[in-house]
This record gives structure tokens, C-alpha cells and sequence, in this order.
């Protein structure tokens, strides 16, 4: 269970199952510090106040998607990886730094989208930020592969479907900025894009009906 | 340590600890955030105060239980689980997703306990995720089950004690929003019903009198 | 490392790394949120304003004392764990349950301390669910001990040092609870006196004296 | 997986697994708990309250490196450790304990920045407990040295750097508490100081240029 001492000086492999671990909380609290924002406001019935604070549902969703859809990413990176360095570990605090700023414009979108006001800096902070932790976790991957951290024999799926998926979602992310109209409904399509796995989805579907038979003798 | 790369494409064992200590997480922080909406309100002495606030207490421990009710199911679940696949961890952020929602319907009731008041959408809004945790959870084991994630060699009692439960559960909720005025006092009986091992203690019991000498030779 | 399937059924080792998981970050998280009672209070002078907010810095630091030595104990107890079973889990939950609530006294009493009012309710209260929390820590060892979960091989100190200290402590609490104006100065001589280990600090300074050569060779 | 019950008595080997993941829960959370000061506030447009709220920025960023250098200190003397001892968890208790504390004085440092007044109590106390994060690390440091309670074998770059990067850092921190108009300033050199691993990143640059060939090899 220690390290080998013998990997080569300065190269040698830092345990990652402490990053694992603090980016598995770090993730987790920002995901649910997402619930502090969600609030009834005062005018109307009990049933009008739930249903007007719609705006602050979606932010959470969103907001919660695209957390997990970075969590599913950063679980398939680390799952390849053989070893972390310290630019690693850095690159690393890097995303979570700005994973855990998500709560806060998720908040100041509620609070526009209720107002119907026309506050677009907010939404688009809010799409900075969404951009900024997508660009971050894929420069984690290509650090990775560019430092030859990856174990060399494994192909996983999850990390492919995620670099498949980085230009339509920066084109999305792009596109959301430039047209404040769209802003909101492109992130949650970008969101529910990241994380629903239509591929595997089809797949499973395509397994379940021919190969169900095989699959015990896997 | 690391996954056998051998494992047929499309359903390699994709490591659990990540999923386990994520979830974990989530689940120890939604417990802890409930904390935040127990309150002493103004009228009256300190001791009046304190007593007067029961239905912040009460809300408390129901959600409470429930939370450690489905950490409990969820640790049954991956206890037996031989690997996740995608659309497992998928459905595993959906059962998140709705967990970390808890402590905010939690602080709707009890205010709406407090003031006496007939603001029964917020109970039923509470009932309904109480129902769709637990849907969610038995989701998980269902799809584990069909895709046939589970060790086959391994029978967990505390999975067929949730199985058992889940009938009486589903149709204590529906009858809880059918009949508002029972709700509070059901939603509390079905997580002391889903935490409390009535049968395990039992067999603890009767052990401790029957095979008490036995045990150090097992 | 999945559990052996030869354990005998319905006494099962089921894993306790998830229990250490959950409970730890319950355990830190309580610890944490008790810093957003921290607050400094309006009158006077930046420097009167932070030095006036004392009573908060003590509540502070008996409340994360009383945390962090509960965590020793849980992680004493859990350290010599064979396996837990179904009850245990549930203790420790009622435990878990117990330990969250702990920020909320800490703030009343903060607020009591901080107003000079004979406010021993609050004080009270806080005593209660300081004692809960020792007899459930030492409920989860007495439960351990009786049915035979732990290993036999090993004796730990940090376990003996906690069962030593049981007596005096509660004594301690129930001092504290009949004779108000001692309250919160015992609940802090309580807090030092269950983290603070004298008979090992003791032992470190005599090792470095006596046998500092032979560590070496250990 | 049990630790080896032939160590010698009092000095046995305690699991440093879970004050691993206790302390990992801790930085995560309190990193997060950064997040709840950053507020917009009232007066003008909505771009102009975003752009006056960067001291709240700024304090943000400074206490999340600090903690995220903390961490990385604490992973890198941990990764060493061949064991902890009962002293050793308590010195990692205190560290945690002023640790979690950290998000109190950011707020309290972001509100000075920003009302541009001449509170220098809040920033001095900031810089006070930024201070003794690092002395309490270097603590940890130093008694796991002196009780060799680091494994012999292996030399840790990056704990290296951190005890390399000691007195310039306390000086740092000491110039700032006596000129409190540099002092933000040089936290925020500090916290730049702790976490970008200049060696290194050149290292790595030069690494790619020189033996990109080898690496495969390796």
C-alpha cells in the first residue's frame, strides 16, 4: 500500500486517492450549499409562492447537473490515472476553486429570472463560470494525457463520450453568451446533454434484448 | 488495485469507491444542513421558547431518519454491488440530486407546523420527495438487479429488509397525501419503520440468550 | 476485498469503511458549521466588537472540542471494529443525530453567555446534549463489546483512555446540570479533559528521554 | 488490512485512514463554506454591484489557496507518515480547528476592503490566523520528525518545498501584521506563493523538452 520508493525522483507517484477524496467533498458540499438558495417568496397563496419560485428550481437543477456532470468527468480521469503530480494536484484545486463559486450566480440567476428583470450580467457571469469549470476540467485531461499520467492499457468509454461532447458544449456555452435570450435555456440543455448518457442508454437497451441470456456467463 | 482492463467493453467495472465516497458526502451534508432550520422563535421565556419550536424538532429527526434510512439502503446496495456502470451512477445523481432538496420542504413544515396554519401544499410537497427518495432508491436496486451488477454469491439481509419494506412504505405516503391532517404523524412513523431493524433486534435478542457461548467459535 | 460469503448468515460482517465515510463527514461537517455562530455583535469599536463576541469563541471551541473527542473515540472504537452489524449502524445514526444538533445549542448559548441573562435553559440544554453524545459514544462501545465486534487480538489504549474517563465525565455533566453557574467552565475543563491525553503526552516526553536511540531499531 | 497487533505496546500503529478523511472533509467544507460571503450589494447597475464586490473576491481567492496549500502540505506529510500517534491526532484536531475558522475573518475582511475604512483589527486577526495555520502545519511537520513517525525510505519533494518555503512564508505574514497597508496584499503573495510550485512547473517544462522519450520507458 505505500508508494514505491523507487519510481524515479521528482516523478514519483503522490497517492490520488487523498485528491479522490477531497474532490468528492468539495463537490458534494457545493452541489448541496445549491438547496440554501431555494426560498419561497412572500406574495400570493402557499401553492402561488412554491410555483413562482420556479426560476430558483431550475438554477438548482442546472446548477446540480453541471456539478455532476464535472464529478462524472473528473471520476472517469481519475479512474485512468496512474499516478498524480504536483501540477496535478494544482490543476486540480483549480477546478474546485471554481466549483465551489457555483452557488453563488446560481443564486443572482434565480433572483433575475424571478424579477423578470433584464440583469443579464448575472446570467452572464453565471455562464462564465459554467464555461470556465468545462474549459478547467478538460485542461485536466489534457494535462494528464500530455504528461503521460494515464495508465497506458485502459480505454474508458466515459472519458472519450466526455471529450466527444467538448466542442458542442463550448459552441453551446459560446452561443449562450452571445444571445442572452437563450442564455438559461442553452445551459440546462447543456447540462442534461452532459450527463444523460443517450449512447449508453441505447446501448443498454440494445444488450438487454440480445445479449441477456450472455450476460452471466460474462 | 487498478480495474482488470480485461472486462468486456461496454460494461467494464468502473471503480464504486468514487460513487460511495461522493455520495456519502452528499448524504452527511444534507443531514448536517438540516440543522440550520431549527430555531427558537420570540414570544414567551426560554423555556417556552424551546418547547414551543417541537415541530422544528420533529421535522428534524423525520428527515433525518429518512436521510439515514437511504444511506442505509444505499450502503445494503453497494455493499453487494459488483461494479457501477453509467447509467448507474447516472440514476445515483438523480437519487442525490433529490435527497440534497430534503432540508428545504423540511423548513417549509415546520413553519407550517408552527403557525398551525392550513398551508398543506408544503406538507405535501414535503411527502412527495419523502416518495421519491424512496422510489429512487428502489429504482437503484432494480436496475442493479436487471443489468445484473450484484456479486452473485452474496445475499444482503438489510437489501431484503428494504425490499420487504417498500410496499408498506409506498402505500403509508399515498395515504399521507391523500389525508393531510395524518401526514406529519405517518411521514414520522415510516422512518422509525424504515430505520429501526424490528427484526434484527429480535434476533439479537434471541441470539444473545441461544448461542451466546457460540460466538467466539465462529 | 469483498466481504467473505462464508460469514455466517444474519451475523455477516457488513463493511464499516462506509460508516467511517459517512461519519466522518458528519463528523467534520457539525465541527464546521459551528463557525457560522461566529459573529461579531454591533456596539462599540472594531477591536471592543471582537473582543465583546467572546462567549461565541468559547461555545466555539468546548463544541469542536467535544466533536473532535467524540471522533477520537468513534475512531478508537472503529479501529478496533471486527465487522458492524445492522443495530450498530443504527447507533451510530442515533449518535450521528445527536452530534448535527450540537451547532444549534452552541449558538443559544453563545447568545446567553453574550447577554448576561439568566437564560439556563439554554445552558441546560446544551449540558443534556453534551451527555447524550458521551452515553451514546459509550453505548456504541458497551453494544460492540457485548456482541462480540471487536477483534480479540488487540488492546487499545485510546479506547481504555476513553472508558477510564467515562465515569468522571458524566459526573462532570451532572454537576454541571445541578449547579448552573459552573455550567459552562465544566463543560470546558470536560472538553480539555477528553481530547487533551496527559498519560501520553506523559509517555512521549519520558520515550524521548529514555529511548530515543532504540526507535531506530523498532 | 487489520493493523499488525505485534507493535509495541503504546506506540502501535493507529489507522491514519480516517484522520485522512476526516481532515479532508474539514478543508472541503471550510473551502466552501468561503462561498456564502460573496454577496452583490445594493447601489447601482448590476454590472457596477458585481464589480465593487471584489474584495469579497479577493478574500475568497487568498482564503481558498490558504486552505488549498494547507491541504496540499497536509496530503504531502500524511503520504510520509508510516504512522500517527494520539498526540499526533490532536495536533491535526488543532490545525482544524483554526482551519475551520478561517471563513469567520474572511467575511469580516471582505466587509473592511470594501467599506474602505480603517478596521485593520479584522485584517490583522485574519493575518494572525493565517499565521497560525502555517505554524500549526510546520507543528505537524516537525513532531512527526521528532517521534519518526515518517517512513525512512522516502524523500517527499513536495514536503521539501513546503519546509523550504517556511521562514520566507512567516516573515511574510509578520511584515504584514506590521504594516497593515500591505498586509491584503501579501496575503494574497503568500497564498500565490504556497500553491504555484514554480520548481516544478519548470522542472515539467524542461522534463518535456528533454526526456519526453524516456517517460514511456520509464
Amino acid at each position: 500500500m505505500p508508494p514505491d520508493p523507487d519510481t524515479p525522483r521528482g516523478r514519483r507517484a503522490l497517492s490520488k486517492s487523498r485528491m479522490e477524496g477531497f474532490s468528492d467533498g468539495v463537490f458534494g458540499f457545493a452541489a448541496t450549499l445549491l438547496v440554501l438558495d431555494l426560498a419561497v417568496h412572500p406574495p400570493g397563496t402557499a401553492l402561488q409562492r412554491v410555483l413562482h419560485a420556479w426560476p430558483g428550481y431550475l438554477a438548482y437543477v442546472v446548477s446540480f447537473l453541471t456539478i455532476g456532470g464535472t464529478w462524472l468527468l473528473h471520476t472517469a480521469l481519475t479512474d485512468q490515472l496512474d499516478r498524480a503530480d504536483q501540477l496535478f494536484l494544482r490543476l486540480n484545486l483549480l477546478l474546485l476553486l471554481v466549483v465551489v463559486v457555483l452557488p453563488f450566480p446560481t443564486g443572482l440567476v434565480a433572483k433575475t429570472l424571478y424579477n423578470a428583470g433584464g440583469e443579464r450580467v448575472y446570467v452572464t457571469i453565471y455562464g462564465l463560470i459554467l464555461l470556465v469549470i468545462r474549459l478547467l476540467g478538460s485542461a485536466l485531461d489534457a494535462y494528464a494525457r500530455h504528461q503521460h499520467l494515464y495508465a497506458e492499457a485502459r480505454e474508458g468509454e466515459e472519458l472519450h463520450s466526455t471529450q466527444r461532447k467538448f466542442l458542442p458544449v463550448v459552441i453551446g456555452y459560446v452561443v449562450a453568451l452571445a444571445v442572452p435570450v437563450l442564455a438559461v435555456a442553452l445551459y440546462f440543455g447543456i447540462a442534461v446533454y452532459l450527463t444523460v448518457p443517450f449512447r449508453e442508454a441505447a446501448r443498454a437497451l440494445i444488450r438487454r434484448h440480445g445479449s441477456a441470456g450472455q450476460d452471466r456467463s460474462g
